[in-house]
């Protein structure tokens, strides 16, 4: 139909098996965190809280996962992209649900933006390990 | 210990199998709903939303789960409860996170409230059948 | 000095034996409930849980001892005074922190309203009854 | 029970002995603050304003006691923990209710996180050592 497009959307199944290997990845690296997955508009399908993650992390991880779809990189670029414009970096650090650090990634497919993860609880390093390990499930597919 | 009470809590492994028993139950009723698990403190441990389960739902079911731990009844009964006292039915209502309809129970072992699950996005009738159903696995283990 | 009044406040020691009497009142009934005592620009003095009080009633009993000053009369009088005029009965019960139902009280002084209580927890004719007698302190201190 | 934790968890009477000790301390040190006390899942179970402390500790008093809740080690760690990390300096410093600076400990049992205390009104250094002296009663009990 003109002036429709189609898009890639995440499926409940997706999302929850993009949770289960972030699970499994923060197993095997010995850490408690919180995962997020959201769909392209930002809004939950999926979260898990392991035993003993931070309660802080619930909201962290839904934020870098809404981070993720809302500016389409990875929340660990912020810092970087802002550190030199001083109004940016005490500026848009206020915006509502904006994470500047590690653990956020969008979820892409043929260069679209299908959803987006969000872990929190380890380091940020490692929190951003876990994304990237359990989205890879997605590039495969490509 | 003197003055210290012990309490049962829920863990991740059986907040996510209440959350599978949700999905299962709601699939077999053919509906799409949100299902969220919280601990006894209200902070979110499990949350997915069915493929095609409205956005609206996201929050009312966390809203539900909430609502079940913060006052221990099931949020069906409210209704009942404060529809013949006005000043509740007009005031109470505006209290954050309160949901007043069905579909959201307290998870209690032994009497003592654990958890608590929500689910939106059916028939509020659906809803708590689908909440039922799927606690009933703590009830089970008694 | 000109155009200055004087005024009297709460302290620290009688917020808290007003929480302390309102407390034993609501073991007297046999309920378990929040109670929170407020000064007169509605800030927090002291506040207690009972165990097993629910979580729902630390915002509300606040809300009610936050009303009682912003006021200067029982929560529990809103409702007759708003009942027949739609516009209030459906537009003011949004404003923030107002509580339309009984179990919170202004705390007056010779007339001055020098402090809020609220009770929230069991039903609001009982929530008053324990508001009412923590107070009774002050009343017969005139 | 299979899959189910067990775990100590705070009455309202441990909560306030913890307070009325803080109190003392701080009197003993000529300050005046606010103490909050709140369980594992953050919820408030005792909150007192001392005569004269800082309306603005009323909110920082509930933040720290339930940030060391949330993340589960002091709130006098947080800024020697991000502070060679600038993006999480400028960025997790906006969660909500995070408070980075001295003055909020959790309350371990063999441990497990219980709940937090949170101590505002006096320097940060003199919070905490308010809040280690309120909360040395649990420890003793061990």
């Amino acid at each position: 139909m003109n002036g429709l497009k189609q898009k890639y959307m995440l499926t409940s199944e997706i999302a929850r098996e993009i949770v289960n290997r972030a699970e499994e990845k923060a197993k095997e690296l010995g850490v408690r965190v919180c995962i997020a997955v959201v769909d392209d508009g930002g809004n939950l399908l999926e979260f898990r809280r392991m035993t003993g993650a931070p309660i802080l992390s619930i909201e962290i991880a839904q934020n870098k996962a809404y981070t993720s779809i809302a500016f389409g990189i990875p929340t660990g670029y912020w810092y970087d992209m802002i550190k030199d414009e001083p109004a940016l970096l005490h500026g848009i650090v206020h915006t509502s649900r904006l994470v500047i650090f590690a653990g956020g990634l969008p979820i892409k497919l043929n260069g679209e933006i299908i959803g987006g993860i969000g872990v929190s609880g380890a380091t940020a390093q490692q929190d951003e390990e876990i994304a990237k390990y359990a989205i890879s499930i997605i590039e495969n597919q490509r």
